[in-house]
């Protein structure tokens, strides 16, 4: 019983060996990630469309629930930039942006999502993900890249656009452009301009400075909470929000309200598709984060835990009026570098938000949205991969096609069209590929007992036994492939009158394959030929024994194909095969 | 230029070798055709919804442009009995069954089916009805056949029932039984009687008389007509239309209007589903019943040339006020029992359906409905085929529940959603099936050079050097279970310090595979062990030198695993391998 708790409950694992020392390192990290995540936390609110404070509660509990049952010891969960952008995809199509009920969407996506991930975990279906081939993420996430930047450029501009495709925002910037706002545009621009400086040119000073590499990775992370403190002391002090500057202004204070979402049946059914995208999209995300971090340590992650882990924390976020969360990637990098031991960090830092949710808000009144715009351009351009599009083209051009198929569609039409395009591609040329084998006719190299492709070996045949060798499972998607293929080597053949089907690779023949070898069987024995199978593995031949298809079928199953061959030609032509073609 | 044009129109290949014995063979089968296809369009026209003569429009130039385009020498195509009920299905979802609106959109399936099918024709995508697996076929008919047969119940109870699903159905017949009008139960028992008796005994006694097997075969299908005849007779005599017996009445005479449909976008979008059910469903029991027939005379049939003669056959068919047509597998055996040779068969029947549409209607007036629906429920009790889903029940359960949930969505719900639900099982089973292929840790057998499954074999194995041989091709949704799997293997595993993954089944590596590999290299080499590949094939091989990862690979690629095991114990241990576990 007690393990099994522990296996749902990591935190009694990690705890039971909670040392002062580990307290000390978490904490540390804590401090660090916090000072990190306030901004994040504004802009990705603000990406969603939603309420600043939103992002605040969403960094909250969450982070509490991930504790408690999350596997990895670095992932720091929060509001990340893709899934917000999911979340104003998904609210937008039913509400107004700024309406209360864009808000109760946005903390239902949570909700719904993080109830489907729960389940996913407890019923093990984290398979699920699978499915999502990495050209289609990473295609996805270059184009939602690509897509924020530009969503985000009216902040910098200072102008109302709107559009949720690439096309759609394009247009409407140029539409507004002639009333762009000049005193924005300058810390829109300086801004952006500055984080960029920072993350290419900071971490250099630094270590000139004195810090080691890590201390200085972690230090020049620091560079939106420069902006941030700048900009809020920029507009104060040259009260530049009376010249058009917009403003975050007042942020609710005290902690998220504690509320239980409505339940409309309606409104919950026309979410659930973005839900589902949503949860997975996230889960990938954050599943390949503690991945790679866990590997550093020699650790392991549960996924299926996770799922359990992410839909509590997206449950928590739903209860505390946030909207949907999953482990990011930067932010989860600078808790491991800064020396998160366990999930406890993560706990410590949803104190520290806690307590900037408590009394920091008021000074950010004066915060600009556009300099919180230009961490966002920043932060995502970094998504946009070029290099993997390239190494896509150079390896296999049916990924190629998949990635660029989801890169197009997300931009043009949008993120869940992208998606669900990009995994429809994937799934399809896959089965497209297993529908069409690859098979051989195979003939005996020299005197030995190896058969391979006549077309490429030199090899010795019969002209009255022809054997072909099929390299898959026989499923319904290829069985009538074999047929053709069988049909077309043998029925306009007069001389053939043995026909071997050589099974080194059929790991599995399902009832369709089976219909497909007796009518193969029927057909080969109404043209007088006689039909054989070689090398039939152990399981697939306890299938077949419960069938009706030994009885009929006209010829043999042997063990070996060279056995085949031999028997045949002994019993058939009364000579040893080699010798008489 | 001409072998093109002859492999586009088959009737340039069978056409130059014509002579006078074969016109008499055809023209004796058209005959036989022609007197069982009478009864047989209207039977369906009635079952589709659809006025009687549009069953005798649909069995005339079908015909012909079958016999120009088609492939099969024994196809006898037009109206059959699930493909009357699906067009049943989809045009009672817009229309009301018997208005001017019906009639329209069931010409319109047609049309937009046809289309479709010589638009897969020309692209050769006849693949695509691979994805209906035979389990899903056989349980599709199967209860369309249920289904059908309750739904003529109507017609021989005399009452007006609705429904297009089985509850709905028999609720309604349940309902409307106080009314029913004895007359046409007396008529619609006895036909019903008749017809199960000639099925079963006809042929007996046609042999006993004389006949031969074939002969008889071909009488027994008689049955159908004596019963036409005689209940004609019956109602013109008793005067039984007086007395609520309902009859076909004035059918018009004359041959079919030609007139082109009505483009209506809105329409023709809501008709494409449907249009593509009905083409491929359609497509799939002609191509069988064409195979079938074709092997028996050691014939071959183009799958993708019959896609185009069947959409020509369907364009032809609504072109002509015809609704949609394909290849039936009882007429198709009487053809070829009857002594068909050619496509030019279907013409002459096409000559003989004309004729009997010219002139023979009025004697049709006093048919009643009645007798029409006893010869439908004979006919398709025999698609019900209860051995089919013992056979699959005891081959695979996997099979067997794709099977049972066609059959209750279709009965319960309705043949489209039937049909859809059982391709989305069946694929999904597969997939998920390949996304956990079956893997082996794999040890030496004896001092010899195999190399087997540890847990089935009596295996020598190394603790410092692990081999797991993986049985699939690496594609994007088994990439993250292997992953796992070696991860599970090695991460808890103190004592490992080379992995080596064996891959003679992997005919494939997809780049979210070559990822995962990427990954585990990275993470192996974090964790201080080696990553070794053995046995990659050529094609594969050559893939991998377009990426990166071979550079990067910690450990190298040998042609052989005897060879890997063998080159990294005396490097990496200085000793043979065999002797020091």
């Amino acid at each position: 019983m007690t393990f099994k708790l522990a296996k749902y409950f990591p935190i009694l694992t990690w705890g039971r060996t909670y040392t002062k020392d580990t307290f000390v390192n978490d904490g540390m990290a804590a401090i660090i990630v916090t000072v990190m995540l306030i901004p994040q936390s504004l802009a990705y609110a603000l990406l969603a469309g939603l309420p600043p404070q939103v992002g605040l509660y969403a960094s909250i509990l969450p982070l509490v629930a991930y504790a408690i049952f999350g596997t990895s010891r670095a992932l720091a969960v929060g509001p990340v930039a893709v899934v917000s952008l999911m979340t104003a995809a998904a609210a937008s199509k039913l509400a107004l942006q700024g309406s209360p009920e864009y808000l109760a969407i946005a903390i239902l996506l949570a909700l719904i999502s993080g109830v489907m991930l729960l389940v996913m975990g407890l019923f093990r279906a984290g398979f699920i993900a699978n499915f999502l081939s990495h050209p289609v993420i990473s295609g996805f996430i270059t184009a939602s890249g690509i897509l924020i930047a530009f969503s985000q450029l009216k902040h910098i501009l200072g102008v109302k656009a709107t559009g949720h495709n690439l096309v759609e925002i394009i247009r409407s910037l140029l539409e507004k452009l002639p009333e762009t706002n000049i005193p924005t545009l300058i810390i829109g621009v300086l801004a952006t301009g500055f984080l960029f400086w920072v993350r290419k040119n900071f971490k250099p000073v630094l270590q000139k400075l004195g810090l080691s590499e890590k201390h200085a990775g972690i230090g020049a992370r620091v560079g939106p909470v420069i902006v941030i403190v700048t900009s809020i002391l920029a507009v104060a002090i040259f009260n530049l929000a009376d010249q058009g500057v917009k403003i975050v202004g007042d942020i609710p204070k005290g902690l998220p309200p504690f509320a239980v979402p409505e339940f409309d049946m309606g409104l919950w059914r026309s979410l659930l598709a973005s839900s589902l995208i949503i949860a997975i999209i996230g889960f990938v995300e954050s599943v390949s984060v503690a991945q790679t971090l866990a590997a550093k340590r020699r650790q392991r992650i549960d996924p299926d835990q996770e799922l359990i882990g992410l839909g509590v924390s997206n449950i928590a976020s739903a209860l505390s009026g946030g909207y949907p969360v999953t482990g990011g990637f930067a932010r989860s990098a600078v808790n491991f570098d800064a020396g998160a031991e366990t999930p406890a960090a993560g706990g410590f830092t949803a104190i520290g938000i806690a307590l900037a949710t408590l009394f920091l808000t008021p000074l950010l009144y004066f915060l600009p949205i556009a300099a919180l715009a230009a961490t966002i351009i920043v932060a995502v351009l970094s998504l946009v991969n070029i290099e993997t599009i390239k190494q896509a083209w150079q390896y296999s051009k049916t990924d190629f096609s998949a990635m660029m198929a989801t890169i197009f569609l997300t931009l043009t039409i949008g993120v869940e069209a992208g998606v669900m395009a990009g995994v429809a591609i994937s799934i399809g040329m896959f089965l497209f590929r297993s529908s069409r084998p690859h098979y051989a006719i195979v003939g005996q190299v020299g005197h030995t007992e190896h058969f391979r492709n006549v077309t490429r070996h030199d090899v010795i045949t019969n002209s009255r036994v022809l054997t072909l060798r099929i390299d898959e499972s026989l499923y319904f998607a290829n069985a009538r492939y074999l047929e053709d293929a069988i049909y077309e080597h043998t029925l306009d053949n007069d001389k053939v009158e043995h026909v071997i089907l050589m099974c080194p690779a059929v790991n599995d023949i399902d009832l369709s394959a089976l219909e497909s070898l007796e009518a193969i069987n029927a057909r080969l024995k109404s043209a007088n030929i006689t039909f054989h199978l070689s090398e039939v593995k152990g399981p697939v031949m306890d299938k077949l024994k419960r069938s009706h298809f030994l009885a009929d079928l006209t010829g043999e199953v042997f063990l070996s194909q060279h056995d085949a061959i031999k028997r045949i030609c002994i019993n058939a032509y009364d000579h040893e095969p080699e010798y008489y073609l």
